[in-house]
């Protein structure tokens, strides 16, 4: 059995791995689940993952890994995807934390509640504050991308996949990327990268 | 030079590098930042941390490093703080991300608002949410915990020490853990282990 990957075609996150494992050509059986019908809430769902989110991977026996980040480690270790130097492979952390403290829940979020939720009244009141905060994000990726080609060692990781998930659908957040010429130069670079796939690509499509 | 650490005494994520570099017996000279004095915004600390954020390890050679979980990851890399195999060291980073992503936001940042800040009208608007996810967290650890003594492996890791940070001062930010004893009994093993210090103790005092 190949390994099975739980996901929401949308989902950043789960886009993350979709890129990752179509780079490392590891083959895997994608299996929707839609968060906006509640669908990684069912006692089903939560026995395998008690946290209740996508991505979830099912490994060939059996066992199984959430977040998107330490599935990305998992299948990156020992691949081009993750420097084997202590420290690089450090910064590469550094920056998949980055992205899900200081991005995510900015970016993401925005997008998920433009895109899906709609904003009532709590979530309104967070918006201004939400969006000052991923352009607080999206002005460290700039400072380092002008002068960096990529985020670790000048070349291509997990890293990049990382922050590439979410960056390149801002403008689904309504983020406007026009002051953030280094980004969207370090944007095309990822999706020219060998092993490219678009975030709606089902694998084998 | 000895190591550097960049840091705020209350802050949970400063601690758990402290906690740490302690277990493992590195020196360090800390250097702090009140972070609630804006002491990690300044052009001086920006240029060492584009993020803003303490902790921040400066290392012998002056090479520096960000993100709390990044900086754990990065010292307990080959002790017994981290697991050799890959997917006991895969189920690590899971937790590290749990941690930043569905715990830290909703204890560390309640707690934060509620012992300094204060709740102005955008902050008490996102209050009950914050708690609701909060509990959630607590939750989930819970239910893992009920049947492991510790996080991953059966033995004391680094995800251990991240999600201790912040869970032990939980009350701090009103949380009420009398319905998690399996918590309540894990904060007293990690407690005991070897090498443990408060969080508000300075290195060497």
């Amino acid at each position: 059995m190949t390994v099975r990957l739980y996901d929401y075609l949308p989902s950043g996150n789960g886009y993350k791995v979709r890129l990752a494992l179509t780079r490392l050509g590891v083959p895997f059986t994608l299996i929707e689940r839609d968060i906006t019908q509640g669908e990684t809430r069912t006692p089903e769902f939560l026995a395998l993952n008690p946290n209740g989110r996508i991505p979830l991977v099912v490994l060939e026996d059996g066992r199984r890994l959430a977040e998107s980040n330490a599935i990305l480690c998992y299948f990156a270790e020992g691949t081009d995807l993750l420097p084997a130097d202590p420290y690089d492979k450090a910064l590469v952390l550094q920056w998949l934390f980055f992205e899900q403290y200081s991005h995510e829940p900015y970016i993401a979020t925005l997008r998920f509640w433009l895109q899906h939720l709609g904003l009532d009244e709590t979530r309104a009141a967070q918006l201004p504050w939400r969006r000052r905060q991923g352009y607080a994000a999206l002005g460290v990726m700039e400072g380092h991308l002008a002068g960096n080609a990529f985020f670790v060692g000048g070349r291509f990781t997990i890293a990049d996949i990382a922050l590439y998930a979410y960056t390149h659908v801002a403008h689904e957040a309504e983020y406007d990327l026009s002051g953030y010429p280094a980004v969207r130069a370090w944007l095309d670079r990822v999706a020219a990268e060998p092993g490219h796939v678009p975030i709606d690509a089902r694998p084998g499509a």
